[in-house]
């Protein structure tokens, strides 16, 4: 698999994932089983809402934005995520959307204390069909140098 | 249904949401869907990692925090979330922890626009059954005025 060591990601580094398809089954059982909210679990309510339909949890729109940097090729070597900053939903995710990442990064440093690793921070995108942004965030990831034999992050398919 | 309205949340308020258990299927089953690093989802991989077993998905995480908004009483007269800042996820959660949401406000201020509402600045921590914190955020969020007629937001269970 071809990865993406913190040695590859420098400023201005661009990364894509694409797409996740939304559609109301999705948004319902996400929302019933973590932020049943009305407007994210019941059609009627939901258009009686300043909404106007049935939207997406928040909590579903930055699991929506995990599973789109899934879908990066190449992946990040990726061995943690750590602090997000600036993160909102500035448009809603409806039933039908079709999602995509984008993401820049922002800048790099070498770990303080291991020599095996490297901290970028990543400003990142989400945009639907017609290119509104629904998620933006600003989010510092801990990457694995080449050669650090940190390859087991990296297994699954 | 007793609600914490914009006019009843100042500036110290707290707010509690108890407790949501996390066990090895709900770990495992959200990492399957939207963040399958093997550290989520395979328990031999787990254990040869730097984490030495399951751990839970960061957006694993943030829905657990927000499910234990939804346990709060009074519950807040959400009208929208905002803005997040600092969001990070100081400790893992594995399989067995027991955890607990508390928040306090710290800043309040009238909507520019409608006078129905206002924005409540929320510090929140979840923690642990041994007291560690495992998520820390500082969200905006909208609240209803008390007689707005808002009252669809909370109709749900």
């Amino acid at each position: 698999m071809d990865i993406a060591w913190f040695d590859d990601v420098d400023v201005g580094y661009e990364m894509v994932g694409e797409y996740h398809d939304v559609d109301e089954q999705e948004i319902i059982e996400f929302a019933r089983s973590w932020d049943p909210m009305p407007f994210h679990v019941d059609k009627a309510q939901a258009l009686n809402s300043s909404y106007g339909g049935l939207i997406a949890s928040g909590g579903h729109n930055y699991a929506i934005y995990l599973k789109l940097c899934h879908k990066q090729r190449p992946k990040l070597a990726v061995i943690a995520a750590l602090t997000t900053q600036d993160m909102s939903f500035p448009h809603p995710i409806r039933p039908g959307d079709r999602l995509k990442l984008r993401g820049v990064c922002l800048s790099r440093r070498e770990s303080r204390s291991k020599p095996d690793r490297g901290i970028v921070e990543i400003r990142s995108e989400v945009t639907n069909q017609n290119g509104v942004v629904v998620l933006q965030l600003t989010q510092s990831i801990m990457l694995a140098k080449r050669g650090s034999g940190h390859s087991a992050v990296f297994s699954m398919a």
